[in-house]
């Protein structure tokens, strides 16, 4: 076929072939500040056997132009096609309910394409009342189901979540406590928790601003406020250092001699709304100054 | 077909049918702790049509017995029969270069299956020799990139790795510098950073061990000590809120009045390996005691 460069859409490449000018159809696809390669895929749907030839081409180009990685976002609704792209040597990067990010490095050198997200982030909330009582549930499921272990209430932090935000949201779904984030007291990591993920956990004191206890969640079998030294001396937190450890720096606390980490609304360096946390004691003309919350 | 239910093998499943008793096959799979099924997919290809059928007969035997979330872990070699289940109204979950993980929520009440991991997990090196120079480097790629800045070295933390670890593994990959993990100053959280994940940003002070700096990485241009006035006095530093945030509290930890989060290693209730950071100067007598680094 013989047609003028003029009239190559974006996804049509022109080439001099033996024959004279052809025109090859490609991926639409757009570059990255990494010199790698964006696939636009379209919702609409695409034969799986026609994406192999077009992804075949395409990847023949992007390689003679010396490209790096090579990224395919495919929608749910175009599973059909992540058989063809396996095929041509994609793997999988990560993957949401509702798309699986494809990826394949080209040229020789080591692949240095960033990693999926590593980490799930969890809280745990300490709350104390006026009677140096403290907040703590039972739940209807998990490791602690059935064993009469009364814990703080816990709970995952959502993607785009901030951790003070999701310690107020959980204790407030938990127990119907309204409550004040007050200071990160320490915080855990552990690997391997969830598929091969690692686990970051947060201990949160916050400070209740409600009383009457309404357990709204239906994790949640019961919730009461317990006497810290009845809480303490539970067996299960006795045994385990991690829990036994918690619980003296949660005292400590209490006592005003410890100090963790406080919340300071700030922004990153490409302008997002970020909140940095540190140790508010030590710096407290900084906070005093610029505290924006 | 008539066969005696003592013939009926794992996958394959008796019912009482009206031309007596029938025997279907069913996909291999297990009952999880949280009244759920996990399908044990085998390495071995299996034709996608096969696949779909015992997909659906297992889905309706799995609803008749009230089950609740159901798990398909597809090794990529299985990439044929993502759109089979797709199909069959699962949705992704996550993936990994090497398999992707499928869902589907049986009951008509609120999916309550745990989220896919939310956050990215990076650090920040602090250095310091005692002329009061601070080890910093400029990158080949990235933001930075032809900009002049003279940055903290940098970098994330991996699946299954230690905060105090991926801090000196950093410094060590960048500059050659051997460096001793301190403690945790600061950490940002920020969302949207890459996809739609959050992050999580370490800002870590070190003690080095040895100072003759050898670039080591092929992400580094150009790395060096520098008088920490002159970092901080940086426009880039000056001008980014954060950055002059976290250079201020490295300052006032150099002339030690700030104190951070210090590592204790511990076990996890499950008997996990794991650190557990806080504020060790409020709680000098737990970590003289206990102390296990």
């Amino acid at each position: 076929m013989s047609v003028s460069t003029s009239s190559c859409a974006v996804a049509k490449q022109c080439l001099m072939a033996e024959s004279g000018v052809e025109q090859i159809e490609l991926l639409n696809a757009h570059d990255d500040i990494h010199g790698g390669v964006v696939v636009d895929m379209k919702d609409q749907p695409m034969d799986s056997e026609v994406f192999g030839s077009l992804l075949k081409a395409s990847l023949s180009e992007w390689r003679q132009k010396e490209k790096k990685g090579v990224w395919i976002k495919l929608p749910i609704e175009l599973s059909n096609l992540v058989h063809a792209a396996v095929q041509e040597g994609f793997t999988y990067h990560h993957a949401e309910s509702d798309y699986l990010m494809l990826k394949r490095w080209l040229p020789e050198t080591v692949d240095t394409l960033p990693a999926n997200a590593s980490h799930r982030v969890g809280i745990g909330a300490f709350i104390m009342n006026n009677k140096r009582e403290v907040l703590v549930v039972q739940e209807i499921n998990g490791r602690f189901k059935d064993t009469g272990v009364w814990k703080m209430p816990t709970g995952a932090v959502n993607e785009g979540e901030d951790i003070c935000a999701a310690a107020v949201r959980e204790v407030k779904e938990e127990t119907g406590i309204e409550a004040e984030f007050v200071e990160i007291l320490a915080f855990r990591q552990s690997h391997k928790s969830f598929f091969r993920k690692s686990d970051l956990f947060f201990v949160c004191m916050l400070k209740p601003q409600t009383f009457d206890i309404q357990e709204q969640n239906q994790e949640i079998a019961a919730a009461q406020w317990m006497p810290f030294e009845d809480y303490a001396a539970q067996p299960f937190v006795k045994q385990n250092k991690l829990f036994d450890y918690v619980a003296e720096i949660c005292l400590a606390k209490t006592d005003e001699h410890y100090t963790g980490f406080t919340p300071l609304a700030t922004t990153t360096s490409s302008g997002k709304a970020s909140y940095l946390y540190f140790n508010h004691r030590d710096m407290g003309g900084l906070l005093t100054s610029d505290k924006q919350q």
